[in-house]
């Protein structure tokens, strides 16, 4: 139980922190609208380390987020007891996250004319768009986030452990590089709750002039990411496991 | 006392800091004039960092600097006992922060035409003026802040205690973020102390062709983040209290 | 045996994220086009701290990711076992690393109409041609990397170790500073495998419209940091040897 | 002897690393060119990690690199017998740093028609030429770096001390706030040795095209940032003395 609230929370606030900071450079008004990459990747770096955070203290301590690197854990731990619970609440969370991000922005929607700018708020879209390469890009994000998160925390890069604090930091930190290096293809979901939850929320609740949703693009920023997380725990396994 | 002046002092830093960077972006032939979100957002971490290394050197160990986490803290630890000090001393140096980046960018404010970009390197102004909207963004903001700051400290997600120097390191990264991603709608004030000092500075200070301190909006960045203080301290009692 | 699986993969996640970085801000239709100095240079220090790890779980306790600091350790240590091995694993490293960066902008790279853009997302150019003054700036920078990453973790400079996590992140914020002050002039090779790996995978892979992979430079890179490291190692030698 | 060598070389460190950065950014077709604010504060916050651990290295334990902060220094601990050699070693250093520079940019300097954008890369120069206010900026500038170093280190603020590494960055994030929030106006010299060093081998050194190395400024930011640093460690007194 406490896993599943866990999850959910610290994915609400690993959204509301890295939605906002796409929502506050895309929507029109806001005070760091154009803001640009930049901005938009350390955003995204420090709702991880939030994120993190929130999913300790609240009950989480893999504190996961990512069904993807909830799943390539299980394979390295060979424990699946609590992936089930882990991410549903990661899916849940992200959608309330995503909702929050809507309540706090809400009178941005409107102004904002563009509905593919509204919708790049939610959930990803590929700079361009070909099915096999974007599936690769989030494949390769995702392995390298699982692998090199998993690897950190090892007996061998780290054999007195990570400090308190520094540890969830230099996951954020990973997050940014991840974000800088590889995130101009597809805008690096690397995460299926992170863009199918959004995803979800967009398509119910009320945002003015949204227009779709993209599913055509849906299975990609989830099927992507699963291949990614679940390569690196099966690469992860003869290194550190 | 001690708790008075070092809250004082504490606060005047991270005003000085973090106005100091507003009115650097912001002020007529500034070296830092239009250099953006970025600049902003982190100059304002970096002056949380500072705020709370002086706090806790003059004698407030909580550093709190700001009420509303103060009060969320007193909530939360069930002891009011510090905040009536503690709010004073931040009021009055949230005041004295706001003067020394009056002194500090002198020659600048005359050349600066637009009374509105002035009074913006005192205090915040909605990107889009709505009140509701407005304090339902300061909520969202100052309940992370409070929440995330005090989960951070806390048993479940530091047991073994976050290392000095990185906690307040780790504290203004969190303030970073709640910039990056969450400041686009008002200005993120989430500090009553940050908002209103400074107002009443603006007041008061002789700036050359200054316009109206915009009292009609003062109320919203007050209870704004007292709200958000008041609810994470209640939402942090059940998880780490 | 290890040490040449640590280097290859460390080297091929270094340039994965270092030449992704570069290849994310200049190809056409990224998410990341014309992000600029910032954007490069943080994602290279990312690229380090990925490195390391990756380098430390996969079995080169090191980390040297680079022939020149390599060599440069040896002289300080005055051991030379394990450089042969380093050294191939890190020139294959960043000719699979190369590749992966190729395979993940797929899409981009026939978008993208300018030859000399796109042999900058696999090795370096200088801003201004002049082969002497290039070769001075590689020196320079690979000295101050290999001088100050091997003080870093002396006796004389962290007496107590610098914490898990930390050090990897501190040599990656010591690139960061490199490419920062120093990158200006040459791109900031810095590393022979860096840059000579990728222009290998540049003259083999199918990139559409690729042009020549200007070998007429090719020998400064390599030859600036490996004088670089060979100088910082013997400058390290009475200081912390 | 040490402690000369130590601040010497330091100091020599800091300032390649700091003016290297605003060289990078001012100078002409560099890779650099134009890349801001953010570039420059970052470039000169590393630039202080850097020169911190090469000063440690040979053999300066205090690293101060700055005349101003090691008298701040001499008068929080009532101990002057360093002084005379670190300030001798800085000043040095300083213009061995700048010389350096010099090199690392050589082919720049023809191709940058302003003389007072290359003298930029040497010394600093007020946004607005008011000797009062530039003075006050100063003394402010010093007196937070001064007090607030001093600070982090004291028993009050890290009873049980700052971990190896992490002091270091502490301290170039300090300066890299004090660059984006307090920099806009006078470019934050903030140490004697920084700015008359470098102005000594602007006047020096053989810069083609170079122009006055404006002596009428000289004064201030040597004077303002000795004052800031003495009432600096007179504040430290009675808090953590």
């Amino acid at each position: 139980m406490n896993i599943f609230i866990g999850e959910l929370l610290g994915t609400a606030a690993l959204i509301l922190f890295g939605n906002g900071v796409v929502a506050g450079v895309l929507l029109k008004d806001s005070k760091a609208e154009s803001a640009g990459w930049m901005v938009i990747t350390t955003g995204w770096a420090f709702a991880v380390l939030i994120g993190i955070i929130v999913a300790k203290a609240c009950g989480s301590q893999p504190a996961y987020l990512n069904p993807a690197f909830a799943i390539g854990m299980a394979i390295l731990h060979n424990n699946w007891t609590d992936i089930p619970q882990a991410v549903a609440g990661e899916m849940l969370g992200a959608i309330l996250g995503a909702t929050l991000v809507f309540l706090h922005y809400l009178p941005h929607w409107q102004r904002t004319p563009d509905p593919a700018i509204k919708r790049a708020a939610f959930c990803t879209e590929p700079a361009i768009r070909r099915p096999t390469a974007n599936f690769v890009s989030e494949v390769i994000g995702t392995f390298a986030l699982t692998f090199v998160a998993g690897a950190l925390f090892s007996r061998q890069v780290s054999p007195n452990g990570v400090p308190d604090g520094v540890g969830p930091y230099l996951v954020g930190v990973l997050v940014w590089g991840i974000g800088l290096s590889l995130g101009g293809t597809t805008g690096y979901a690397i995460n299926p709750a992170r863009d199918l939850g959004p995803r979800i929320a967009h398509a119910l609740l009320p945002i003015p002039g949204k227009g779709s949703s993209d599913w055509g693009y849906a299975a990609i920023p989830v099927l992507g990411p699963i291949v990614g997380g679940c390569l690196a725990g099966l690469a992860l396994l003869p290194i550190v496991g």
